[in-house]
């Protein structure tokens, strides 16, 4: 079959199409003929040999594709459209998933719609629910709104919980396109001084919920903006990892949560738990077409490299797809 | 009624007996004869004029006392023999209580032993439950586990949960103490390394939950210490409160949950729900004789400022109570 591998991993810049012989599914797993996989940073970080768990030569830890066999028990038949995280080799013309792990295909969507889901959604979905535990009516604080896990978490407050959502991000048309997924309070903030926006926005109280994909240099600002007893999920530092002289009783007298969290190390067990809880609450709104995936650009599998570049360039809003069957 | 107020507030050094009217309870109150009340760190910092939410002038938080008039609804009556936290006044012959705030004393207590129970163990339990979620059978790693709080959350995670216990003392008096209360692994931080002494009690996994006293000086070595997704409970500043550098990769890769709490600050409405889970959970561990509240010294109400200076000394283990009623 065909797969993209890492060229060269010295120079760590390289991707390469290759014939690679099929994997073949262990007990619990389904082989899945793949129709189109996703881009995502950690392919980056694992081309640039810095991811330290990635254990398979293919790239790619998303895919959509058809069951072509089942080994052991599973609620899937071969036939059935499934999406959803590989444990790496998704950049390839067929993949193994662990069975718990793979969400079916909402009928109407294509295999490139249904790529765009696991990853953003999963986390989405994780950071808003398992994680930051959002209520209905409360309000949530999004960082970053017309990035992936962005644009999938103001659907899911929205859709679920009807939540006051505002969005931070850099530009009027990455604002317009979150006001058009149901954003209420649009921030720009390379403009705005986001913090009193929010407090503005929430009648000086501040937010329930941070999603946080920013790190150090939001730090103060962030604590400015969150309620007292709020929660603060810490998904990812594109400002910085590292926060100078934090106050700790700032944390306390606020009586502040923070949870730093990724998807990606977790368990298999956690993965195939949160899968679960997923269907049952987001498939039916995906299922009525109330909840888009945001495909950006779609490259044939032959220009891995020229679509995880675009990746590097920023510039996307939603994701970056391979497709794998013509 | 006899009174301690702060004589001198800009030198914030004096305290005096003095005579005042006794308080009238208020809807939803119940008026108390004072028996005992405790010294809290909270107290001394009203007397320094540095809490910014005291509005009292009688000093005081914590009382036990017998019910001597019920203003509304309660679930109890003139002549009832109740303990708990009161919004200030509690140096004083009779002071007013929130109903719902009101812990029934145990049969066997007296009212020396019972004063020392609502600070300590209500913020032992809504650290360990309401915050740190700890199961049966977990870990946690319980900072200066000598100190008031230290010694009703080892009883506690013991008795409800028959958790392993780690505790961090700076004595050997100290640690044989936390040893005869339950905890199953002392260690000495001025002679042990704490973070490898854990992983070594932990099979190197780390614990589960932290309780953690210090803060800014045990940042990176209670990092070292947790779990992966793990939980830690920032409850105090003993150590410092400003940490120089956080890392929140690490927080991330771990999937850390940190919260910060205070119980003091806190609505009468989150106390009052704190109550009555307490009462369900940990009353009849009481009434049993299996958790004994732990009293240092007894001073009479006249010297108050004695008591506030012993506990400024640092020598003390277990509470520091004013006798009222001889």
């Amino acid at each position: 079959m065909k797969a993209i591998i890492v060229e060269q991993q010295e120079n760590a810049n390289g991707l390469k199409l290759t014939d690679l012989p099929a994997p073949v599914p262990a007990p619990g797993e389904l082989l899945v003929k793949v129709h189109a996989a996703a881009i995502n940073r950690t392919d980056i970080v694992t081309r640039e040999g810095k991811s330290g768990y990635a254990t398979n030569p293919i790239l790619g830890v998303e895919i959509a594709g058809v069951v072509e066999k089942v080994e052991g028990e599973s609620q899937y038949s071969p036939g059935d459209r499934v999406m959803g995280l590989v444990n790496g080799g998704g950049y390839a013309e067929y993949a193994v998933m662990p069975a718990d792990r793979a969400i079916k295909v909402p009928s109407t969507y294509t295999f490139e719609q249904a790529v765009a889901v696991p990853e953003v959604f999963l986390t989405a979905y994780q950071t808003l629910y398992w994680i930051g535990r959002l209520q209905p009516g409360e309000s949530v604080l999004i960082h970053a709104g017309a990035s992936g896990v962005g644009t999938a978490a103001i659907q899911l407050a929205k859709k679920l919980s009807n939540a006051q959502v505002i969005v931070t991000a850099g530009s009027q048309e990455k604002l317009d396109f979150c006001r058009d997924l149901g954003a209420d309070v649009l921030i720009n903030y390379k403009q705005q001084s986001f913090e009193e926006e929010v407090l503005q926005a929430t009648g000086g109280q501040g937010v329930d919920l941070i999603l946080d994909f920013v790190g150090a240099d939001y730090w103060d600002k962030n604590l400015a903006s969150i309620k007292k007893e709020g929660r603060w999920v810490l998904i990812g530092i594109l400002g910085g990892i590292q926060v100078e002289q934090v106050n700790l009783f700032a944390l306390m007298s606020k009586c502040v949560q923070l949870t730093g969290t990724l998807l990606t190390p977790r368990s298999d067990e956690y993965k195939a738990r949160l899968t679960a809880d997923f269907m049952r609450d987001v498939f039916p709104h995906m299922e009525k077409g109330e909840i888009q995936p945001i495909v950006d650009t779609v490259f044939p599998l032959a220009q891995a490299m020229e679509a995880q570049q675009h990746m590097e360039a920023n510039r996307n809003i939603g994701k970056i797809i391979l497709k794998v069957v013509e």
